[in-house]
């Protein structure tokens, strides 16, 4: 399959940010080609040439953390303090999935990521097996990160996921991951540790979330989540954290030092209530930062304009300060931030030899009017509305409303539905 | 004009809210029936039935707080401190803009208000003319606010407004207002509240948005800016505040006795870095909340959405409990209360008799599904992407992504263009 945009405005997020007018070429998965207007005749023929009229593309954003399975809880269970969201609703709720519900609530949430210009999430969930088929099966890329906890999952399965996703599917990567470590005992997380020095591999994991949190893990450990994991030698290969909301000094140097990512999900920590996380200062230490949704539970939406947007606005009135964490810093996370972070090396701008994930916002919506600078207008303006296409890995999924799936959209919903209802009723 | 929709869910937003399933006629711009589902041959004809396939009826939102012309500063002067942007970016500029101008910006807003189901907006801009012109002619509702300082208009100018504008067309109405305790001295206060006493009217005006501002009045006057305008008679016949961010004890019980509305803007608040109100506690008191967008320079969207889910997720992290302001209270402050707030007593539910002011949000999308609790749905989850229709005054705006105005919306994208351009051209 062979396509070409032309007429177009181009954002490869290479250094520096800047737009220009041009086309871009797609065969076989790769971006062929991205850079000027090709004024000489072209003489091989493309499956599809589409004239943009001067909407832009732009690297696929990143949703890197997600539960995607859960959107069957959206809406669910609301407006609930954290402890009882979690322990009323969500756990015994989550006990009556079957792999077959974690396939098709999957399915549904890579719907959902499609219409907000998302190409890539980064998972954790119960069952890789589910995950990685929704993701195969509907053309969507996914980094599947381990949910092991004392509840789930052993050592031998993570490692033996890890070996088995790894070389499953040109769209399926897997890395080493737990829940965290409040679910997770010491013996295990020593042996996550081991398995980061065996594949000298990243390992992510849910960190300093809420106040509550980082005080129990100090009660139990004398450390913050950080620094108790750093001394296991859980971080010795790099990763991440999912939310970093409450850090010490102590946990920003050793991200710092360890080239840890930060994967913040400001709308979750909004929603929950859990807080607002200090993202300048990990932007001014020059730590990787990365954007994701959060699962659709703890949400309730999968769309990456209001989490930029969030991403900003909530560090403008943390630190009483409108110019901190500029629009551009947002895109970065957004983009390329998370593809580092997920360890998507090939997915990240649009240059030639790279994975065509891309998505084309439209700019011929009053949001995005006057073109006074498009960048900002993305982070500050935009809205899933602005998405005309979503592309990964060469195909097109999604177009003006409409998807390009394997199964018709409206028996998604269907089945759905069906498993909510019927996980309602067994919980009564 | 008659119109009949049928298979629709129903929420009118009378109490207690509940969703049912039925039709709605509407003729002439008022509804005439809202009700179960009509079995019985119907004899008259509509000039036009839309089958809503269960997708959702409700009132319009209602954005009670914007300036609509600022839409050409939109994502020029953002990452700025506050008062660099004011007084850098935002008067400057302003001070070119002419009548003709404002009209073709304020057209611009008015389209993007549709995209988010917006039906009305509660304007406070320089130039009234031109904002009745742009809403007349694109058949758009709007309750225009005095703007009066002590740089623009005079109290005789009040006086002339206030009759002309509320006698001018169905579709405009006009309120008493000022821009701020702190740019209006107090000779015009005074007489504000001399003419809020000749019209028995209420008064709007921005208050207590930044705590610098809070500081100055006390330092200035001894009172806050609420206490100081009660002082002065302002408020002795009700009216209101934009963004009331910084309250003390006696300030909202001001706002509790004169039955004062709150205009609450959470975006703007973020991205100016003014802080966050204390939703929670003036629904506590029984004060009426209502919201909006504010202008598209301190926003920079202009979507009922994106206020929706900061009205509540804000809440949550301001008071450190998930559970507070709930959605249902939401989504009265952006359609009931801000009728409330605006005087716009015939357009706040979905009953015969009410104006014909209502939004058909998409439901088969799947940032809608399952449909676990659609109500929730729209505050933590729903975007201008599920805004099939937007109808104001029985007629038909938007709808799938198209406008129906009286100028073409390419057009006005191109104007728009050209005065900012000028504009920036004329700065330099």
């Amino acid at each position: 399959m062979t396509i070409r945009f032309y007429n177009a405005r181009i954002l490869t997020m290479e250094e520096p940010l800047e737009i220009f007018m041009g086309e871009l070429w797609v065969k076989d998965g790769k971006i062929t080609y991205c850079g000027s207007p090709v004024s000489a005749p072209i003489t091989q023929p493309f499956d599809r040439e589409m004239d943009l009229q001067g909407n832009l593309i732009l690297p696929g954003f990143k949703n890197a953390h997600t539960h995607s399975a859960m959107t069957f809880l959206r809406s669910f269970a609301d407006d609930l303090p954290l402890q009882d969201w979690l322990s009323k609703q969500v756990f015994p709720m989550e006990a009556l999935l079957t792999e077959s519900d974690i396939y098709t609530l999957s399915k549904l949430a890579i719907a959902e990521y499609l219409t907000s210009g998302i190409t890539a999430n980064f998972d954790m969930y119960v069952n890789s097996d589910a995950i990685a088929q929704s993701s195969v099966d509907t053309g969507f890329r996914t980094v599947i990160v381990s949910g092991l906890n004392n509840f789930v999952h052993s050592l031998k399965g993570l490692a033996d996921c890890y070996e088995t996703y790894n070389h499953f599917h040109p769209l399926i990567r897997y890395q080493l991951g737990f829940h965290a470590e409040y679910t997770t005992n010491e013996s295990l997380l020593l042996g996550v540790a081991e398995l980061a020095k065996t594949y000298h591999a990243p390992v992510y994991t849910h960190n300093s979330e809420t106040n509550a949190e980082v005080a129990d893990c100090i009660r139990r450990t004398g450390k913050t989540p950080t620094a108790y994991l750093a001394s296991l030698g859980v971080y010795d290969y790099g990763g991440g954290g999912y939310h970093c909301v409450h850090f010490s000094e102590e946990d920003i140097a050793i991200f710092k030092e360890k080239h840890l990512s930060v994967i913040t999900n400001p709308a979750s920590n909004l929603k929950l209530a859990s807080g607002i996380a200090p993202i300048r200062r990990y932007l001014a230490e020059g730590i990787n930062v990365a954007l994701g949704t959060d699962g659709p539970a703890s949400n309730n939406c999968l769309d990456m304009f209001r989490e930029m947007f969030l991403m900003t606005g909530l560090a403008k009135v943390r630190e009483e300060d409108a110019s901190v964490v500029d629009a551009l810093s947002v895109l970065r996370a957004a983009t390329v931030g998370g593809a580092k972070a997920m360890g998507l090396s090939q997915c990240h701008t649009l240059t030639v030899g790279s994975c065509a994930d891309l998505t084309v916002l439209d700019l011929h919506k009053p949001n995005m009017q006057p073109l006074n600078h498009i960048l900002k207008n993305i982070v500050y303006s935009g809205s899933k509305d602005n998405v005309l296409l979503t592309m990964v890995n060469g195909r097109v999924l999604y177009e003006k409303g409409c998807f390009y799936l394997d199964e018709d959209i409206e028996t998604i919903y269907e089945k759905c539905n069906k498993i909510t209802q019927r996980i309602k009723a067994a919980k009564k």
